[in-house]
């Protein structure tokens, strides 16, 4: 389990590339941001069991807290870099790999890490779509700091939109919107 | 609940003082260490749970991405800040405002909150033992780089030795122990 | 002697929260403020005595090199912790302490330290309007850089327009203004 | 040709992942390096040519120059993530891509490239020797600093001194390690 | 050779002072700026001899590569201190100095340093075009990125289009140029 | 007045070079070191009036506030850097040029400063003498932080200890030279 934790500890310190590509010095590291699609995780899967969605929270926050878990290994490649590199084929190896350190779960747990992936359950694609909601607020909140350049990174929203969970949470992929209007 | 993410993301901008303040430049920030408590309090949990015990997944990781929270708003004061500063007061007023965003579910969430800092339930306990286990590998990461003047932070392994949960988890501990020595 | 030499080495790694909170990398410390203050200090307090005020050029300059002294214990808070914490208190109770090392003296710089945060003497109001004029030219400086949702800052200048010294700096003031529109 | 400059501007913003992964903040860029490389292969391939050998000091420092583009689409890959990725055919692949920008030129730059990575040519051979020469000489001077746990750069003594050039530089090489144990 | 290769590792630690004076946080560094010179060097020489024009490009990459050397010794003095202080003659003392190391070949290196800061050979004036060109680039980088406060190094445009180089290159410089006005 | 605070806040940008060449990253600024400075002249020249002596605190904090002005103009050179520049006389030049912003007090400023260059009076050596102190701590700190190859820096201890202050403090050094030997 150690190396497991130490493995986790590595994205502390990877940078996230996107950012660095376009000139932001110093940005947020894939822990940073992996922290805090656990937090939106935690709020929308609890805001649609409220609404009567048969949503496992636990296994929705499982799944945020090991979906970058294999760039301790392959880094935060970005968008470019996928022309050349199947990322999603060296990610799943390294998960599998790193999840080998637990042993009896390690199964159970790479499972999960498909789904999201896959995007083949509901809680799958709830993570998915925390993501994307995690790197649209990344790029306003850097727009809104004073940097540019980041109008690749918005075009999420339209995933956002056109998600099966906008119309729970249609207000606030609005308010997001308008947040880059100002 | 926008609000409340946009807080959520201070915690990437934040440093942790205590490295910042011993000479450690640019250290990890409360984010990077709340996304690894959350991450140590996934594996331990399961763990304890697989040996029998009644703990509710859950509800330790809400407990492990709130447990931060507060310092969005009073930063990452540092244990010197302590003696000057009531922080305990502090955070509490600040998680409670800051819940208030999720109406409905805030009474909820605070009380998640306070039995991590009263340590009065079994899950609030468990994510005390991870953020000082995630504490002290972060000081053998920085050790390990070339970083000293960290003797400080290791004493947090006197806190996990005498917990409850140290009969189970024995063995990491003493990894970690041996870590240190090497 | 020695240790309050320590103690005062601490402002330098300490960043000055409001900026890092809106999104400056690596922003100044706070140091680099007081030292700009006490700069400032010096050459507007030396203007008042042109001028046939009777100011107290040693005094003032005293009260700028440890106006910010207490943040080596309870670092930079930013403005929004200020509704969680005493931070006067918490500052005053530090600075005391800080003090009692320096003995036959530590009252004698306390007082300087009250008449900053009191405003009760010439020098600590001086210095007072030394402190926000330093930061609206940080807050400007950072602009030109290119960063923005800095408008927070610019309210000191109301600040500066009300304070009794703007009659004998209003040229300067309105250069800090026109700056700005730039 | 503009794109490709551009291009060769993303190597300054790229960290070198080995030392970020380690633990050194803000560590040296892609760039930085094959600043290096070129410059070490410059008077490495002077010396040769003093000594007799026949080797091509414009071609060597061609490949020099380009030896890392790559890069700058795939991003630099640590060593851990070529167990999951086909490095070599990515940065094949993406250097071919980024020189079709000079068209007449691309299959000669190419071929340039491929000589560094199969070390099928002298010129090839050489600029490999002086990019493990210089990330030794980086290692030594992390260390100097004062980071540690950077031993693994170390191993490309053996590369060195097995080289065919070892014979020319040996006492280069002498120095080198001389320069660790102290 | 191995303290000259030591004195170059210099450039990497060595920011340019121009970006950071005008606020750019963690700019590039002496090495990437002297990358990309060699690496715009080797493309525009290439051109230049593909339209039958006479230039030796071996000669014309060591000029790239050793043009800023003497900053290991005196740093990269801004504009500003050049007024204070004869950077040419400091500059071409250091360099001489530290071509001493490479005894046989120290007078060739330093002739061809001087052709480049006398402008006195087609190689020394292409290198001195790249260098310019290498800066415009890099201004557009960081205002792309969001960095303001950049005009003056805007001016060295003026510099390319007057240059003998210009009729070679009119439809790259008017590139640049466009990339601004965007 | 206004140029002359924006002049002083480039000294919070710039690196002290000395710490950088040999791999401390983000060293303090020129400005963070100039508090402490000013901060132990402080300290410093009460404790000698105290004990009998005719020391000006005025004068001597000006002194300190000022002494290293002419690096926002000519940047902190390093020591290597001041065999191929002529330091002195650039500072000097520098140092005037910026008071005469301030029109009536330019040449009294320009006195002060010239005491601490020529050591020519008992504040201009006070403030020497803090300058070195201040350093050996940085050394320290950095040094407890985990950096290394900082020997040089400590050779300001033998000026510490030559000084005709170091009777009065004797004790305060010898606590710092014992610092370093834990």
């Amino acid at each position: 389990m150690l190396r497991l934790f130490i493995e986790a500890g590595k994205l502390k310190r990877l940078p996230r590339m996107g950012w660095l590509l376009r000139g932001v010095p110093n940005p947020e590291s894939v822990a940073d941001h992996s922290f805090r699609v656990a937090f939106i995780t935690l709020f929308l899967s609890e805001e649609l069991r409220n609404r009567g969605i048969d949503v496992n929270v636990e296994k929705a926050l499982k799944i945020a807290l090991l979906h970058d878990l294999g760039e301790s290994k392959i880094t935060d490649l970005p968008l470019d870099a996928q022309r050349y590199v199947d990322k999603r084929k060296a990610e799943k190896k390294a998960v599998m790999e790193l999840l080998l350190e637990i042993e009896s779960k390690s199964l159970e747990y790479f499972k999960l890490f498909e789904e999201y992936e896959e995007e083949s359950s509901l809680e799958g694609r709830l993570v998915k779509f925390a993501d994307k909601l995690e790197m649209v607020l990344q790029a306003y909140e850097y727009e809104k700091a004073g940097f540019s350049n980041l109008e690749e990174f918005w075009s999420a929203l339209e995933y956002l939109k056109k998600s099966e969970f906008h119309k729970y949470f249609q207000e606030l992929i609005d308010e997001v919107e308008k947040l880059r209007k100002n």
